[in-house]
């Protein structure tokens, strides 16, 4: 990604620091300041692209050329970005882990410059990735061992958020995507059926449904809703039956609007009559998890969900007051003190408990020094510029946030507002707030 | 942007397009399904991106050999693609036109394995554009003649919707952006100052504020919240008079939490009171266009503002009811039926009419043939794979879009809601419909 992915200030206050040689070690923490009104609990995620940002940052030549003829620089200056890289110390949460508000998700420790010059781009990634994995785990807990597909690639918001939104929402629990490049890069499953547009490319259904079932000879899925659904599942029973003979498996049904709830039913009841239990039905079009969840409850026979544009967008919660700040400077703890805006300074330390069955039962945060190594929910990631290991596979980090998931208190597995779980701070951090707040009231 | 950024539907399509050898002549429409509550108009936008991505639609080898070992598809479809050039018309409307639901926006017309392949990234570039210069239009008329800057790339949903929601606010009628990228390939304005961070890493407020005023001697934006707002205002009326003997100036403040309105009044009263009436005051922290409305309403002495989350995100209406439909195929009209989704078939054209003080009065949607050509809002853009003109400049489609927005009808240029813009429904688009679905009733 462009390092000039950036807002203009980065590179102001980097002019600034470059007049002043102002180059000490800063501490960088990115939080999430408070929990959105319809979450209980938020997802780590979006770590891996936040590494691979800061290892591969550089300026390109055209960029350098770019910046030294904007007229806003000095010559020195644009020539030291030149030679920037990101030579700093990463801590992080693991991928898939539950965190909560004013926890530190991913602490940056580096020279000044880089430290500041990678705000926007962090925020940006990271804010992105916990969104819809925070959504999309509650996608997955509203419908326990269904098929769960991620189908909203074209209403996310441009293609990055298309490919990391398939990546986070597998990651959260999903079972796929219909996004061939998810798929391509990270080896995501892929689902797709047909569009609308298939079968009215066929003068009529009955064709359009041969043609594609014999595309697809293994296990093809078929659209129901182009013109009556339960007209069309009535065309596919004798057709299902004939390509049967021939070795040509219809394997499922898609419904993508209506009443999905009834229109299942009365599918169902088409199918099972025509004998043909065993063609799953898979229903798509405007679901959440409140809808995912009212089908299930409901008992609707929906053997699977494709869920698209809310998830993709987290339409009911579409940001998150997450913020990066600067927590130390030249061996200084540091915070802001802004009006509803103040944080806690220093490097922070999460320490997590859980109960006798093993569910979270409370969090700590604290200074760094404090938690021995090792017991803190942040880990050390990235040294001197470089990862200290590779990146685990996409499957092992979906397996870890599954079994997270399993730890949170049964309250906050609900899709109902939960009390919040109890994050304590520590009374040593306390007592630096107030030895910092001393030490910077006067001017 | 790949050519698998797409959904596996399409390419399983496509593959039985391949076998039956369907590839007659398609026309795809482009639209928006219903008026989103917060909005009265929609306002076209993303058309340079779309026509730029069927330009350069190609598989790379490493994606062709990549599908040719994913075990989903014959090798003849896969060498298929691998030749595969978008080789259509594209009909629009330009950008920076306000528009209604059902009015086609952009129509497709190529061979049907060209037109239904693209349909993903169609999607997802007009929506998003569409949905950004629809909500940036609405802060624009919030606040005539304020400046008004984009300062939402972070916590836009990932890195193309930080470009292009840049993009997308500047032609809607904002001043500028902090996105440095969106600068330097678009040219559009650049503004920024400094976040807390700077003045964090200093021991205080008024170091802080003179190294930086220093740093950008012509007119830096001073940020004044980090402690205590007022304080901070007395803190730089004497060190402005200091630099400005030495012929550096202070050019404007920056408040970014607290009560905007009530901070800039006394901030006003301290800056005027110490002879610094020239200095102007920035506001930002959660802004959209209700809340720039208030402060323009209210006499708040804001000179400009930096407008993020809310906008990029459009977070009230984060998605549209957008789609991309088959209206004909093989030289016949088409259309679903699907329940709340029916779609008027054929190729269809928008006439729009004007009173006589040139607002806008109603508009007709119509069949394309009905239309003498350069009377209807869609023209002709591209031909053969190939745009017909070189995109105009961003700034034309600026001024453009003003002047648009100069003849909506009064109500829809409120923030509250108006009663709908009159489309009218042709009858000869009606009598189409009729004789599509007689047509496609029997199977």
């Amino acid at each position: 990604m462009s390092a000039l992915l950036t807002d203009l200030y980065q590179l102001t206050m980097l002019q600034a620091y470059h007049d002043r040689g102002m180059r000490g070690t800063a501490a960088f923490e990115f939080f999430v300041r408070a929990m959105p009104k319809r979450r209980n609990f938020l997802m780590a995620a979006g770590l891996e692209q936040a590494l691979e940002y800061l290892e591969s940052l550089r300026f390109t030549e055209e960029e350098i050329a770019w910046l030294a003829g904007c007229g806003r620089f000095t010559r020195g200056f644009v020539e030291s970005l030149a030679a920037l890289r990101f030579t700093g110390d990463v801590a992080a949460v693991p991928e898939g882990t539950p965190f909560f508000p004013n926890e530190p998700v991913l602490r940056v420790v580096a020279p000044l410059p880089e430290a500041q010059l990678v705000e926007t781009r962090i925020i940006n990634l990271l804010q992105f990735q916990v969104m819809i994995a925070s959504k999309a785990a509650r996608v997955r807990l509203a419908a326990p061992g269904t098929l769960l597909v991620d189908f909203g690639l074209r209403r996310a918001h441009g293609a990055e958020a298309g490919l990391l939104s398939a990546r986070a929402s597998y990651l959260a629990g999903l079972d796929g995507t219909s996004n061939v490049q998810a798929g391509m890069r990270w080896g995501i499953p892929l689902y797709g059926t047909m569009a609308h547009s298939y079968i009215q490319a066929h003068d009529g259904e009955l064709g359009a449904f041969e043609n594609f079932a014999r595309s697809q000879p293994a296990a093809s899925t078929i659209l129901l809703d182009t013109y009556d659904t339960e007209a069309a599942a009535r065309t596919l029973v004798p057709l299902a039956h004939r390509l049967a003979r021939e070795g040509i498996a219809v394997g499922a049904v898609r419904i993508d609007s209506g009443d999905l709830g009834a229109l299942a039913r009365s599918v169902r009841r088409i199918l099972d009559g025509g004998g043909l239990g065993a063609v799953k039905i898979f229903a798509s079009g405007n679901l959440d998890e409140h809808r995912v969840r009212e089908f299930v409850a409901g008992g609707a026979p929906i053997d699977g969900f494709g869920v698209g544009t809310r998830m993709n967008t987290s339409a009911d919660e579409p940001y998150l007051e997450c913020v990066y700040k600067l927590q130390e400077y030249d061996g200084l703890p540091r915070r802001k003190r802004s009006e509803g805006k103040a944080t806690w300074p220093g490097r922070k330390q999460v320490v997590r408990s859980f109960d006798e069955k093993n569910r979270m039962a409370g969090d700590l945060l604290t200074t760094a020094d404090a938690v021995p190594a090792g017991q803190g929910l942040l880990q050390d990631v990235m040294r001197n510029g470089r990862r200290l290991e590779a990146p685990p596979p996409l499957d092992a980090v979906r397996r870890r946030a599954q079994a997270e998931l399993a730890r949170l208190p049964e309250p906050l597995r609900s899709l109902s507002a939960a009390p919040a779980y109890p994050v304590a701070v520590a009374d040593s951090l306390r007592a630096l707030a107030e030895e910092v707040d001393s030490r910077t009231a006067a001017d």
